[in-house]
């Protein structure tokens, strides 16, 4: 990781039906767009498609090529509804291989549970060219080929994976941010928050409003990647919030 | 609504910052997934992308012409980052209007609460052409032009958008669903899952797999717009999963 000014960008492709059935509230998309903040790394565009091979590698191939990196989750387990491999190499126009290391762990595993059938090996394939992603909490390794990351949908296994990864991806600067909320209904604010960012261009503002206790408050997010830019944005915004009369709260609500 | 056999499709472009910085967790993807399942339309694709036109614009024209219909989270508050409007105007190739019914809503709900200011002006933008989607719940419509349906990003307003759509969309056949759990490692069932699949051609097996318990375990879902066919294959995978010694649990684990 360096801190360059150039920015990096990540896309994230999550794979599987059980997503779009509603039938299981994803969890990946906030993991990694965490993760990748902290790397100094922006997430640009995240696409959840269906176990579709056609489907797969169009949203592969569209977001590999305008991103520094792509990852995806899901469908890299032994059954007949695993096609993410498949699908991938498929894209990048590669070979599907049998990756000896990843059957060396595999074997390794599956020596007191039953041997190494053809399913347990389908989990050993790969793209051609491919390398393993280390998983010390459950063993099964993620994939990595040419600029792609291919996961586990399951958000613990995909825990390990990130884990391995971290700080092995040239980044930027990180993205910084500052929260400050305020007990006040945004449309009150929205000239005071477009006149802000306007002052501080290398700034931008987020407001994200909510209802509790009765009354209409909001979270206001500052982003920038120049932490005096931050800061001196922050207390242009706190200063305008107490001219209104208004109590920000620094850290937010 | 029909039963008919055609299938009917939607995607759905979550529009937010905030949702690809980690920082809030996308409810709206499983609400909306799960209310499309109950009008008989299958979410094809998801896209979330940032507070940025082109981004929208690119997702909403993608998506719209290849799908029946088109839902869109997020942006349409009164804040300089909401341009939601404004974007899927662009991609629609119209002009952003003054929607009076829109305006008259807000010019009510502000009389007794400090009159209605410009900034809550933007919130009577449309899409030209637009028409109105009423919400009992917090009084803020969504609005709907062409096939596309632009609800809020905030979930609890947009569940009270979808109550007012719940039935007006036309739609296929529902998509059923049955599932069987199972204390069974996923790679043990693999070949039965695959089998099962193909001898009903009519139907889909996923399987997921979790570990609890000190135990691996699986849930089958099989889905099918056929009732028969669902009933059958659930049959010939129970009856499958007690051959192999397995006890199967219906409706999951």
């Amino acid at each position: 990781m360096n801190t360059s000014s150039r920015i990096y960008t990540a896309a994230l492709v999550v794979i599987g039906d059980e997503i779009l059935s509603g039938r299981t509230h994803d969890k990946n998309i906030a993991q990694i767009a965490s993760w990748l903040q902290v790397q100094g790394i922006r997430l640009k565009e995240v696409r959840v498609v269906a176990d579709d091979t056609d489907a797969i590698v169009e949203a592969v191939n569209a977001l590999r090529t305008r991103n520094d990196y792509l990852f995806t989750t899901g469908g890299i387990g032994p059954t007949h509804d695993d096609i993410t491999v498949d699908a991938i190499s498929a894209a990048l126009g590669v070979e599907v291989v049998v990756h000896d290391e990843a059957r060396a762990i595999l074997e390794e595993y599956y020596t007191t549970r039953g041997g190494l059938t053809d399913a347990r090996l389908r989990m050993a394939r790969t793209p051609a060219g491919a390398s393993l992603i280390p998983n010390r909490y459950t063993g099964a390794p993620g994939i990595h080929v040419e600029n792609v990351f291919i996961m586990a949908g399951v958000p613990s296994i995909t825990a390990g994976m990130l884990e391995a990864l971290t700080g092995t991806l040239e980044g930027g600067a990180p993205l910084l941010s500052k929260t400050i909320g305020c007990w006040v209904g945004e449309s009150d604010v929205a000239v005071l928050l477009r006149e802000t960012e306007q002052a501080h261009p290398n700034c931008q503002i987020g407001s994200y409003p909510f209802w509790g206790e009765g009354r209409t408050g909001a979270n206001f997010v500052i982003r920038s990647v120049d932490a005096e830019e931050l800061a001196a944005c922050a207390r242009a915004l706190v200063g305008g919030l107490e001219d209104m009369g208004r109590a920000p709260v620094p850290g937010g609500i």
